[in-house]
């Protein structure tokens, strides 16, 4: 039986309508930690056919924003600050595997390290590397 | 009549095919500027309604990538290596602007800088930042 | 005469010893906006005889966090979450001048961006951008 | 005794001179990794008495750089393209410890993960990290 935290964080999931259009699902929820999975779909790809450097961030971001969620107040809200993704092999193959973890977590700040890999007849390779701060707010404030 | 950097960049953009799917649109192109534009809608949105984060990611890419490829020889492909991108408000309104120009062209590295704007009742409001390297790639051969 | 939130800035930047160490001054404070100023120094250097990123850096972390700190309540500190820095070319010459200037105010998180020129022959040149995420402490708890 | 990389790597830290001016040292060098250590030194300080965020950065930038150069041609100069930092915690204890490693190595950009950890009364804490964009030159040639 999935507990409280794992369920918010698939509630809240549920809600971010683009992951269903690009469709992206979420694969595991730990404490820290999450991934995120999106199957290799032509309509997200850019001019050589990849997976646009976008779509890959996108989930990526996802992974490392509910990865931060999973450690904060059941309250609190999780908002992207910023984020820096290194791109280093182009997102081909049967599908994409984005895994975020946190990093450090804290009252305000919480820094998360993602990663994508592509999988390919069976086999991993890394495509991405984040790094993120992720931002706690109240569910009734989001802006400064 | 346009010319044929602009001509280039509006055939690459056209098979940048997550562009059409999101309804992102190539709006200006200029030397070292290019400008994409995407109105809102809301299955690309997060848990709050906002436009997620990838998405905004998404056309600023794109935007600083071709902004990059109109200094680039006609023999070149761009490819993203790099990027960071800071959150300032949420995406939210009728349509963003995201609009990428070259800070400083090179051989094999472009530095860009790119912002995205949120337009609501014709006002615009800064809604991220982006610095990105692109790296420009013959067309043969995209991996190292 | 000088207004309190310069010399609340001058104040502070004269307690980091390790501007005094390389020899870094401030040459103007305003509202959201500080620059700091390196002669160069052949013991600052790395292995090609440029200045070194790390100094650079620090230079422009330095303007950065007092432009967001001109614009933050007189009791808060001020410490640096995150930057990025893209190098765009050698730092050589007579001296370098950092600029910071913030671009988002916020009571948690300010936004700024940076740049650092290389002065030759009174010509200046762009050698670096930062986008930097700088964080609000009251000054008695500086961790979470 | 020592490979001919990790001699390289050597000669090169030697020559730069800013190392010896904050009084770092090269204390490991593998294929693929480099460590940098630093003792505290309070004239290396921001106004906190902490470690300068920026000489924090120097030590891990020299890390990846020089994890970079063990992997490139004996022939080739690396550069640091860009980099993003995180700050996770002060950087105060006795000393310390840069490490630097290469998560993607290639013929012109090689991209590297570092990570500086605070040892104080022998424990270490993680302090900041570092993804880094390094740059292979050709010695005769710096510049694009």
């Amino acid at each position: 039986m999935e507990n409280s935290i794992a369920r918010r964080i698939r509630d809240s999931f549920a809600r971010q309508s683009v992951m269903t259009t690009i469709g992206a699902t979420l694969t595991a929820v730990e404490n820290g930690a999450v991934t995120v999975e999106l199957p290799f779909r032509s309509d997200l790809t850019q001019q050589h056919g990849f997976l646009h450097a976008g779509v890959v961030t996108m989930i990526v971001d996802s992974a490392c924003g509910y990865a931060a969620l999973t450690m904060m107040p059941a309250s609190a809200a999780v908002l992207t600050a910023e984020y820096k993704v290194n791109f280093l092999s182009p997102a081909e193959g049967e599908k994409l595997i984005a895994r975020g973890r946190v990093l450090k977590p804290g009252r305000t700040l919480t820094v998360c390290f993602g990663e994508v890999h592509a999988v390919r007849d069976g086999q991993e390779k890394l495509v991405a590397t984040m790094m993120a701060t992720m931002v706690a707010r109240q569910d009734t404030g989001l802006t400064d």
